[in-house]
């Protein structure tokens, strides 16, 4: 209801940068009468007779002509502003106070608050950027890492979008002239070629599979791989960890905040998040009392897509470290195994250890000298990426978009089937036409208002 | 040396919107060369080229070609920016990530990171704003009431830096004219009438006075009013606070962050600003195990300029009443005693009571049922501003610039003295240049690196 195209002639504003003190703050005006708005608090050249593109400096005054701030107004003319709507982003000195005031004087003189991101939206619905693109600039910004960013940066861009849009086209070509078939009715005409309609679809599903493969690595780029550290106590583990971020840390802690709401650390290995959790509590899997937090360590042991397991070779025997494995291991997961307190990658040790256990990596270093460290880091990534990272090929990272693409490949399987099983053609346009439904929420060709309230509500306000 | 000037001919880089998530974030950069090296990594248009104050579109690259961000840049040229140097300010989506990475972008093409309010001190040795507009600058941005953000505003738009720069070029006459008489050496010559200098040396320490007489205000409204409330356990302190705080703190809430970093309760009354501290410890003074709880509550009572002493009426003696304020109270300190549990202004009882103890004023009232809070806000304020406030007369409210006034009155005493006590020309002329330096020093006509350095330490680094 509230996405409804028919609301949006008012003018929206909000602030746009973080909330806090700062030097500057940026506060956004969106609609028809932004530009009238603006001028009726702002001092300075009239806004709504400016160019587009251009800056002024002016005074935001008060009803009362108490000057609020003296202000930078930037004028963007519709088309040419990111809602596509007229747009003044007034830039004020970074005061909570000044801000506040500044946004009840725009909202005294007939704006209103924009709802979470709103101003996308708009984008959005006024066609300056598709669904997938639109969803790709919250993920930009909430992106931490250099893959997760690159994934989001091409999303935005609209290379996925441009994909989709092209396998969408030639699906409507066949639906339009099978849709023409039932037109004719009793006729037995047949406009749309057979063949040709089953080799597109086969060309399509091969596509919409790579892409939904795509999906497993992307998900992990950009939600980062939650890899638990296991053993035993005194095997090293936090030594290793410390070891392994600590050339990181520095860099991640440059800009602060970046962080903060994260309760694991982060690994960062050529731009591939790894988010490293401790478990101490492992260990102790046969202790009655314990069982509450045992329970808990084996959730995110479950979670998790990685089991870094640390033990002390001269101190853990085979069959402890069988013991512990096979609790720890889960479907799916990658296991690499860490004998530490080795100096040297002693060979004979691991071939021995790799014949009893059946792990993806056995790697021996020494977490306290900090050797060998770079080839668990080179494993650990290629365990991850398997080496697609660095082809230029399309990645799907949002679960919304993977579960679209599952729902059209089996639209399009159902076609071959009902052709092959030589059912009426309306029953074949009809799923064409449902495949062709969920090939278009991707981008947002179709949309509910539910749809555009789920993507939307996560956003921040401002943006 | 960090503050000598023929240090600023590079080129600064800093984030200027607060650290964290949002929609947008701007990064800064000025310096000669800010035009030149924006176009090294900034695709689209060619800034160097473009006309000052407009905005252009264009994508962010990192050296390998990789797009980081497609942003909004807009150029400002030199002198007309914030420093007067030629400026850029790009305006990124507001990820933390993308934000170091155009820095680090930046700082590889040869920015550095600007120092703590590197671009305002720019600004103030290229002439832009004077030192006590640059301090207002910072004061605006932590303003958080009111009239703290209106003293702020007034001053760092030049009204204050006027009247001493008037002040000052008057004495400057005089101070030029006894100079040439001291070049004549020997002859007996007078250039600078005595009587004029007298006159207005005098007329200028009024104005000084006056100024400096405004700074117990000015402090008030700039820091706030540290107002500790006292009582004996049940006397209704919470509910008074609570009382006193209830619509006030939806206003306050509305932009979050703006009193997070403050251990006490504001509370806004007409632009001004009570910091209302709960002193739960005070009656337990007599009990020695809690002295150092005591000791501690004491200590910000000695800090307090107001003191809310809340008492049950049907509970209190006379003299526990007493006996209390003996303890409380302090030199200066303004004394604002609470009947509370009063539904009516019982006027006898406060009369009784009025001649037992002094205080500024004795108020009745029911913290419970809200009745008769308006007359306690209005004293409150009444008691801080004595009307002052709605004034547009220039108030001091910097400690720095209170300083340099007494320090300049001190010195036109001097002056004043020498004269009449006959004192040779050139200990009087000494003495005016003291003044003079006083005067300058406020709005930065005279400055040391010293000076420079702990009023721009104290800003963020994006200012």
């Amino acid at each position: 209801m509230y996405y409804s195209k028919h609301q949006f002639d008012d003018t929206i504003v909000a602030l746009a940068t973080p909330a806090g003190i700062g030097a500057i703050a940026v506060i956004r005006l969106s609609g028809k009468d932004a530009l009238r708005i603006a001028d009726l608090f702002f001092y300075g050249k009239k806004l709504s007779r400016q160019k587009s593109h251009t800056a002024h400096f002016g005074t935001i005054r008060h009803e009362n002509q108490h000057v609020i701030d003296e202000v930078l107004a930037t004028v963007f003319v519709a088309p040419r502003s990111y809602t596509r709507e007229n747009t003044v982003e007034i830039s004020t000195h970074g005061s909570p106070y000044i801000v506040q005031q500044v946004i009840q004087l725009a909202i005294r003189h007939g704006a209103r608050m924009a709802q979470p991101g709103e101003f996308t939206l708009r984008a959005f619905l006024n066609g300056q950027l598709d669904l997938s693109q639109a969803e790709a600039v919250a993920d930009l910004i909430a992106s931490n890492s250099e893959s997760a960013h690159q994934l989001a940066i091409q999303q935005m861009r609209g290379g996925f979008s441009l994909q989709i849009k092209q396998l969408r086209e030639e699906l409507v070509h066949f639906a339009s002239l099978m849709e023409l078939e039932l037109d004719f009715g009793e006729e037995d005409v047949e406009f749309a070629n057979r063949d040709d309609l089953k080799l597109l679809v086969l060309k399509i599903q091969k596509i919409i599979r790579h892409l939904s493969d795509s999906f497993a690595l992307g998900n992990v780029l950009k939600n980062g791989v939650l890899t638990v550290i296991a053993g035993r106590p005194n095997a090293g583990k936090s030594t290793l960890l410390n070891a392994l971020l600590n050339e990181e840390r520095a860099i991640v802690s440059e800009i602060a905040g970046t962080t903060r709401d994260t309760i694991e650390e982060i690994l960062n290995i050529n731009g591939i998040a790894f988010r490293l959790v401790d478990t101490a509590g492992i260990r102790q899997a046969t202790d009655a009392i314990e069982a509450i937090g045992v329970q808990k360590t084996m959730e995110k042991v479950r979670q998790s897509a990685v089991l870094l397991y640390v033990f002390d070779m001269l101190e853990t025997t085979m069959e402890e470290v069988k013991t512990d494995l096979e609790a720890l291991r889960q479907d799916d997961m990658k296991i690499l195994v860490i004998c530490n307190k080795q100096d040297t990658n002693e060979l004979f040790q691991i071939e021995v250890l790799s014949k009893r256990i059946q792990v993806d990596k056995i790697i021996a270093l020494s977490a306290k000298y900090g050797t060998h460290l770079k080839d668990l880091k080179s494993t650990l990534y290629d365990l991850v990426s398997a080496g697609q990272v660095k082809s230029d090929s399309t990645i799907v990272s949002n679960a919304r978009h993977y579960e679209a693409l599952q729902k059209s490949d089996e639209c399009l399987s159902a076609v071959l089937n009902s052709m092959a099983t030589g059912i009426t053609t309306d029953f074949v346009a009809m799923d064409i036409r449902r495949a062709l439904y969920h090939l278009g929420s991707i981008t947002g060709t179709v949309t509910t208002d539910d749809l555009l309230e789920n993507i939307f509500r996560n956003f921040c306000i401002g943006k």
